[in-house]
């Protein structure tokens, strides 16, 4: 790809302008400029950077409806799903600028040290790593891209951002970015405080590669997310990258929850249809007992075949879907009912694929995510059974729970998804991500590149900062952080 | 190597049994033994663990006179530093216990959401990552070896931890490693919560290449490091490695801090040649003004050639010093000093490396560490030089400024040091590292794999604990520190 277009998944026309590759020389010229707002934006106060995350939020709702509009040329996503993704994604912009006003984000930790210890006084304070590059998402036009919560946690600890925009949504990002150039110099931050570039694998390898990018964020596959780790190891300088990546989001339907099997199914059908299935929580992968195993796979294939026509964001997500649930149709041994899928554009057929444990255990196949309208149902026999199943998956974002809590299936459920996953739900569902200091947006590898982070939340700056601790350092020198304190 | 025994470096000679390498077999069953440990570990409170971390501080303690001897014997690092090690050790596992019992290590964060957010509650807390490899060092054989702040840090995180000895010191190894065999099940830990494997490369490999290896601790070279964090990042499922490597740890002396010359050169003279250099905070690279550089470095030589003879701690070390040195004096416009070396067992002769910024700034094997006792001076005419000297300089584990506040020396060196180092000290040396909640000891690469973490203080805990978030959970299903928090 050396020219993407903006292209209507509805129709499969495209539109709009060419957004030309972004080459080597252009990457290098965006981090030049990227490396002096650093040096800027390292001697802002924090109150300084949350002027300029509220003013870019108030920029983005007041152009909402034209931004979802846009979008939804680009997405197919829907107005109300889009207007909605602006509101979260400026109220992450704000969640920020609370943060800085609090401090808390620099985790000032001052001590006077004991007679003969090495030292008189220690005071520890974060500071921004520098340079961020950003991959933006395809299944998130707002609220994981250009303006997104990369992009607004690494702005609030003081980083320079370049973001690599999504192919699928060309426009919206460039109209974001517009936006943002207006809004955060108005408010004080340096020209060039986020930069955009379009580009393919190319771009986005220049940019992981560059010796003066000091980190990287990235939302998308296990492949892609795997792929920019790589690279960013095998750098003469390595550099950390948190990839928010694939995942299964099991869900466990204990005997407890089955009251109502068509309840269940139509909870968790709106669950696996939402957003047509691409949301990094989906819950891909359910869990439930054999012996209602018929009726519920049943009850989710009918309230899946009445869903809404759904059309995939791109050609290539379409191509993929469609290929991965073929794979999954191959495995011996398991049943798979698809539905229609819409004749026009990246149109998709929702489809359900289900199997036994024995089946589910031996075909690793079956725990690759299937990202579209899709879920794969797992009849288990009992407790050892689901046990069995539960140890062959891997990370995720989150792992599901129904049933009574003193339930067997539900004790062993969640000590089991506890050591397999990032968050664990109760009696709801994982879709729907709240944005909240509580909430743990990432997992074991492959949901993400670093368990330990995550990129949902305000905790999602401490991604981009480092401790510095200043030993027996007179006031007058310190950052504004730590003077006068601990040193009474 | 297939088989290691304890050399005397003050002889040469070899002493005591062998110990063969563990093999892939062996490091499998230390594995598969670790990961029972583990899931036993994740239900015990943490003031189980405290109680085994105070557990193995006393006995260690009670056993520090001859085990300070074992060590003398097999490190020639002196008696004095030696017993003083075991107290900082003991230390260390104590101030793990007292962070364990304020629960703040879990980081518990709870939210009741308001109306229309996706959820009603999300309450996070840590929990431990799994199995640990900890890659014991050569220099600290108490503080950074099989009781040491790594292997300290991940028990209280509720980790197992398998220690890869170093083979420097296999006796004082193997009986700390009897001395926890016995505290620490005598406390309530389980058995086998620390083993200590002992072997070579092949041995680290197998270890860090094992799919339920969980995250690694490493202190050592640059080299090794990179080349367990290349293993790790090759895997499958990619692991954290928190390597603490090779440092320059550069120092610059303003104008306005050599009113007395010959002091300041006693002062860093004697951090330099403190532990034989072996330090990783060793002040290794010194900027001095070139209108006294002369002067300083007459003086520096004069007390280093007064200082004990050194005995450095292996063979290989005192090679890679020697070639170090050797390396440094090649290169064009250098002189370089170097004083007497004792001539028996792993002797070491002292030396001073001193070039002006031009040849500084266009010789990068000046920018390798020397690992023993010396240290390269360059000559500095005016800030501009210092700034473009210090633009060429890495990632430090520290950088130590001397001089007035006001000296535009200090200004600028205060400056691109936060860049470049984890810690800054002012006036002081930076050899001498508290254990203290405020110490930050990392700094970007290659002073460590991860300039996010420390692996000193009570804050290295968190490298080996990730946040799991629960959403709308009923209190019994939660891990105790959740329950009846914010859900109310």
């Amino acid at each position: 790809m050396t020219v993407a277009r903006s292209v209507n998944p509805r129709t499969g026309a495209e539109f709009g302008p060419d957004f030309p590759d972004a080459d080597t020389s252009q990457v290098a010229a965006a981090v030049a400029a990227a490396v002096e707002v650093a040096e800027v934006m390292a001697g802002l106060a924090p109150a300084t950077i949350a002027d300029g995350l509220l003013a870019a939020a108030d920029a983005l709702d007041a152009g909402s409806d034209a931004l979802a509009a846009l979008a939804d040329g680009e997405t197919a996503l829907g107005l109300p799903r889009l207007i909605g993704e602006v509101a979260r994604t400026t109220g992450q912009l704000r969640s920020f600028a609370v943060m800085l006003r609090t401090g808390e984000h620099l985790d000032v930790v001052a001590t006077r040290l004991s007679a003969g210890a090495p030292a008189r006084d220690l005071r520890r304070v974060n500071v921004p790593v520098g340079v961020v590059a950003v991959f933006a998402a395809s299944n998130f036009p707002f609220a994981f891209s250009v303006a997104g919560g990369d992009t607004a946690s690494a702005l609030a600890a003081g980083c320079p951002v370049i973001v690599k925009a999504h192919y699928g949504h060309p426009q919206t990002s460039r109209r974001v970015a517009e936006i943002l150039d207006r809004a955060l110099p108005a408010a004080g931050l340096p020209q060039r405080a986020v930069q955009v570039l379009h580009g393919g694998a190319d771009t986005g390898q220049a940019l992981v590669t560059h010796p003066d990018v000091a980190a990287v964020g990235f939302t998308g596959s296990t492949a892609g997310g795997r792929a920019i780790s790589d690279l960013a190891a095998r750098r003469r300088v390595p550099i950390p990258v948190y990839a928010e990546q694939g995942s299964l989001n099991p869900v466990v339907v204990a005997p407890s929850a089955l009251a109502d099997v068509a309840a269940e199914a139509r909870m968790l059908a709106g669950s696996v249809s939402l957003g047509g299935g691409q949301f990094c929580t989906k819950p891909g992968l359910i869990f439930v007992p054999a012996t209602l195993s018929d009726r519920f796979v049943a009850e989710l294939v009918d309230c899946l075949a009445r869903t809404s026509p759904v059309h995939l964001l791109t050609e290539k997500i379409r191509e993929q879907f469609t290929r991965a649930v073929d794979a999954a149709t191959a495995v011996p041994g398991v049943q798979v009912w698809r539905g229609a899928a819409p004749a026009s554009g990246f149109g998709a057929a929702p489809a359900v694929v289900s199997a036994d444990t024995g089946t589910f255990i031996g075909a690793p196949g079956l725990r690759e995510e299937l990202f579209g309208p899709a879920a794969v149902v797992i009849s288990v026999r009992d407790v050892a059974d689901l046990r069995a199943a539960l140890a062959t998956v891997g990370g995720n974002l989150t792992g599901t729970v129904h049933g009574d809590p003193a339930d067997e299936w539900v004790l062993t459920a969640v000590w089991l998804l506890t050591h397999r996953a990032g968050r664990l739900v109760y009696a709801g569902v994982p879709t729907g991500v709240a944005v909240d200091p509580a909430m743990h947006h990432g997992g074991p590898y492959p949901a993400s590149s670093s368990a330990r982070h995550t990129s949902v939340g305000t905790a999602a700056i401490y991604r981009f900062l480092r401790p510095v601790a200043y030993q027996d350092f007179p006031d007058e020198l310190l950052p504004d952080a730590l003077r006068g304190v601990g040193s009474g």
